[in-house]
């Protein structure tokens, strides 16, 4: 994955944003997608099918990060153990940088000679709604301007974190050539493990979470021992969806890490 | 244009994009979409066939200003004599809408049954590499960093300006079905008139650039004069071009309003 090289401009122009990319992070998203791929095409090794489609989902992924911490969102100095770009560069970068990262996913997509135009166009369709206002950028403006029931905090996060995850599975699927069905189950196994990894996560912050103040959480609001029945119910679930699919092993596996996992 | 809407999230949560989106401006982007598909199609009444392209070309030129407006970036309160989206909402607000318009472009483009898919990803390619690193995005780099040489200063408003400007023209030609030759005319018309919009713009803040100090521009480097012939040759260049095409007449009235405006 290279999206960001071959650049007639001076080669320095991108280093922000591949600082960011390159950074490390658990590549949930394109693990995802290449398993969902994986676990229905006719060639699963045929591995250039579906990359560019990876690659466009931790662009999108690590673009939100960088504009998260920016000071005037999460102003977080660190991330994954080292400084945040607006930190080892400075904030026009950071924001450049993130902006750059977010177009170049459309870009992979949309020039990708592997294709059929009807699948480049589904893909990059799903892409900007899982990461616009009906997606990501909804979760975190309702983030932004903060939610009290359960209700708003589920959809919260099915914006946030789950839209990017869910589409993850879908677009997987669209690259491996997903009948109806086996789309639908992909799409429904997305879901479940979009929204499990976020119990997940609140699990993991439990301690914080269990100080006064704060905003709202899934143990805040349940309690950590319901979020954690939640989450293995939902990971039950995404288990049997993928149990409908020729090769199910790489989606058992990751379904169980998002949840058990300690990172 | 009202991409949007339609939200199933509170619709206040697109407010402050389309706040940006329909505070005014010149609309020079669509204008030019719009006449390039005239210029060439069939039916030059069936604007179906290239409004959401127009739109789409506006939305990544307002997510651009709404990040350049940024405190971190030109810091400006003002713009089209309204408060910038981050006075009148907030800083994150202002991101994240910026991030929305960029990502909504994309996804008009890719949902339009019009098209046929390879238009479709072929517009989505050119959008993304006129807005990435290889075009605007990249000039906005080599503003933050500085640029001495007239050489360095023409690139970087090439990429700055000129890349979605030329776009403009290209991805009307496309809408409209133009042949290799007439597409290859719209695509220098484009760039003509790309890098005559900078001219211009520079001659219009002439008064400020004599000051001593502040970056370079056309004005500094080669005087008011020279800069005028140089705005007036393009204009000239492009209207050559204008004339190889069957219905000419509103890419040349637009290339003289780009070199002649006052505003």
């Amino acid at each position: 994955m290279d999206p960001l090289f071959n650049d007639a401009w001076p080669s320095g122009f991108a280093a922000p944003a591949r600082y960011a990319l390159f950074g490390g992070g658990k590549r949930v998203r394109p693990a995802l997608c290449v398993a969902a791929y994986q676990a229905v095409a006719p060639d699963p090794q045929a591995l250039g099918q579906v990359l560019p489609a990876a690659a466009a989902l931790e662009l999108v992924h690590t673009y939100s990060l960088v504009h998260d911490d920016l000071p005037a969102m999460d102003d977080d100095d660190e991330r994954r153990g080292r400084p945040t770009v607006h930190i080892a560069y400075d904030e026009p970068t950071a924001i450049l940088a993130g902006d750059a990262l977010l177009t170049e996913a459309f870009r992979v997509l949309a020039v990708q000679e592997h294709w059929s135009s009807a699948s480049k166009a589904a893909l990059i369709g799903r892409l900007a709604t899982a990461a616009g206002y009906h997606g990501m950028i909804g979760g975190q403006v309702a983030d932004i301007n903060g939610v009290q029931t359960l209700e708003d905090l589920t959809r919260l996060h099915r914006g946030k974190t789950g839209a990017l995850i869910q589409a993850s599975c879908w677009m997987g699927a669209v690259c491996g050539g997903a009948d109806a069905i086996h789309l639908a189950a992909l799409d429904a196994y997305g879901a479940a493990v979009g929204l499990a990894f976020q119990l997940a996560d609140d699990l993991l912050d439990e301690e914080e979470d269990a100080e006064e103040g704060g905003p709202p959480s899934f143990v805040k609001l349940l309690g950590a021992e319901e979020t954690r029945r939640r989450a293995v119910e939902l990971c039950d679930e995404a288990i049997g969806l993928a149990q409908q699919l020729e090769r199910p092993d790489t989606l058992t596996a990751l379904a169980q890490f998002i949840v058990e996992r300690k990172i």
